[in-house]
């Protein structure tokens, strides 16, 4: 936690926010000011919702706090703990409807209300939806104002995976490209390496830090010997108090994960050797498609030998490992809220046939690399102009000479 | 023309630009004013430069004008006449070397100088190599300061065709193209209608309104029976003063050219129907390639008599018309100052190749229409990834739903 100025009891002071303080606040500015601490637990509070909570009594904020980590306190926990007294009569600013369980710190609703909170205003309700409302209810129960919504699609974007595993038992997944201006991801060759530039690249260890898990195909595992981490070192804002807390809490690595059907990733593939997981995903030999029963166990065996999970899903009518049941299960069992899809063509087109893409990250350098190179995506099903897929692109920006698109598939489920 | 305020005798009336009169004007701002009056001829002037003028006199616009065709007087000549007595003593702002030749109106510099003009703060030389520097020369002859080079750069992006044809006896050449997000201009059945939404598609309007020529392969002229015109109906920012302009005295229709080594183009074709005149580029008979030589001359004679003007030029190694030629043709005897190409894969990559595009207008659309769609340009020599072409991307804007990206090669010849 880092709380500025005097941590304890009960020192009221001054906002942090910028601007002059002689400008009146409105509600909006603190729960933007909880939103940027929330935004601290970036690369940190997986599987856990990024969560800010800001305390304030007479246009003062009293105490704020942010969730870093599993298994420690809720943001709320922390503000309430840097107010102290200062709490009573407060109005609290929270991203998230404050919890209503007993975990290790107790419901934070109860929390609220037991330091002699007045008013809690939530961006967002909880969005499991065998818990969603409770906070807020069991809040009203004890005598406090409530309120719902304030900058609700902002609290939204920043915790869109989570809000994916609760509400639909799939992790919101980003599907990752480094293109030319013309569509190309390699030359005829396969030669790809750099498309795009530092910046540019730099850019990508972010969205890895932020993700649960990293998902590739094993051809393009084994084409490039993918590592699969988040550098650190090359993460650029290093600045940033999110960066920041990664350092000071240890990297998490995301859970890598490689979509392989007949097993075929070497034992001595590098991404085995690196710290954090790596999940194997295939068919079970007996399915189609996977006739070789023996050889089968014995890369298993070997693959668990050099470190590697192997799972074992439902195969789609190809023989290849259904893709959606890999999606649940990285949801359910693997607490999955973020996915980034980093794969060739075929494995990224065949997630958006599924529908299972979420959003497109491409980076799109200054070259031409022409016809015959290799093309962005394999798409099925597509012969004429009005089954092309339709996007609609969010966020445009540059990184050094290359700019990178935001688009998102229209009809997508909500999320703002 | 279209001064504002009292246009005769010496009215002295105040600066029309933009923010509070109580600021001081810095030169800069009259010459940005300078600038904003030359493009009012952008679709109307070619094939001369844009050219805007502003004289000056205690910190008041005692006069302005702006050349706005061919055969009319040049800007320094309509600010004159706005400013009658008042032009004596002032500084005169132009976006170009006043010229120095016995024309309709005589030479601007004398012109300038007899009316008294003090000082004369020009934004870039003539760049004809054969005139470049005679009207200062004659200014200062005359004893009127010159100043040569206030935001030259904007001045030279104004007049990026007119520079290049008069630098290198070639045409500034923008290669325009409508993809989807994967870099495809249409199905494998070759459906491409429309890729892009209206506004992106009026935007293309204006592009060819600022062009001499459309350049156009055969094959694609036949396959969408292109009509290669300017639809001023179509044109978005009716309320600029450059369509205003063109509405008042009549649309230029840009030159039609059509690359056909064969002679293909039916005589039925549309755009020999269309006002305006249409140049189909051809090659001998005689030369590779065209081996059917009375076919080449009937086919010749009936599209002259269908309205085409043909014109034969030397060939490529490969029998095809020699594309550098037709640039220089385009330049030299057609002065062709900006060309817009608006073809299929094939020609835009040979232009390419050929080094003769000189800047890339990319829609993207926000769609996604899969490896098996037709890719953007067909390019030769690229096996390697150091192989691939350099570009800088210098714009990139919002559409609707499209976006445009403006790239340029890297070490195209200078323009700013």
């Amino acid at each position: 936690m880092s709380i500025e100025g005097p941590a304890e009891g009960a020192a009221v002071f001054p906002c942090r926010m910028e601007g002059s303080s002689s400008v009146t606040r409105q509600p909006e500015d603190y729960m933007a000011r909880a939103l940027h601490l929330a935004r601290r637990g970036l690369y940190t509070t997986d599987p856990n919702p990024r969560v800010g909570c800001v305390l304030v009594r007479g246009n003062q904020i009293v105490g704020e706090g942010w969730h870093e980590l599993t298994g420690e306190p809720h943001a709320e926990i922390h503000a309430l703990r840097a107010a102290g007294e200062a709490a009573r009569g407060a109005t609290a600013y929270v991203t998230l409807e404050p919890c209503s369980h007993y975990g290790r710190t107790g419901p934070c609703a109860k929390a609220l209300a037991e330091a002699g909170v007045d008013v809690v205003v939530a961006a967002m309700l909880d969005p499991n939806p065998q818990v969603s409302g409770r906070g807020i209810a069991m809040l009203e129960a004890a005598g406090v104002g409530t309120q719902v919504g304030m900058l609700e699609a902002d609290a939204r974007e920043l915790n869109v995976g989570f809000i994916s595993r609760m509400s639909r038992s799939l992790p919101h997944v980003r599907l990752k490209m480094a293109m030319s201006l013309d569509g190309r991801t390699a030359m005829a060759s396969g030669e790809s390496k750099w498309i795009t530039g530092e910046r540019a690249r730099r850019d990508v260890q972010h969205l890895r830090a932020r993700s649960s898990a990293i998902l590739s195909g094993v051809a393009s595992v084994i084409r490039d010997d993918s590592r699969l981490t988040v550098r650190m070192d090359q993460l650029s804002r290093p600045e940033s108090h999110a960066v920041q807390v990664s350092h000071e809490r240890g990297v998490r690595q995301p859970l890598r994960v490689i979509v392989d059907s007949t097993l075929s990733l070497p034992p001595t593939a590098r991404c085995l050797t690196e710290p954090g997981r790596t999940l194997v995903a295939t068919v079970s030999p007996t399915g189609p498609g996977a006739l070789d029963n023996r050889g089968h166990f014995r890369r298993r065996e070997a693959l668990v030998a050099a470190g590697a999970e192997v799972v074992t899903l439902s195969a789609s009518a190809g023989g290849q490992v259904d893709l959606e049941a890999l999606m649940h299960y990285l949801a359910d069992v693997e607490q999955c809220n973020e996915v980034l899809l980093e794969s060739g063509s075929r494995l990224s087109g065949a997630m958006l046939d599924a529908g299972l893409v979420n959003e497109l990250v491409i980076y799109m350098a200054p070259i031409l690399m022409g016809d015959e190179a290799r093309g962005l995506l394999t798409l099925s099903g597509l012969e004429k102009l009005s089954q092309r897929r339709q996007l609609s692109i969010v966020d445009v920006r540059a990184f050094g000479p290359d700019w990178r698109i935001i688009a998102r598939p229209v009809n997508d489920h909500e999320t703002s």
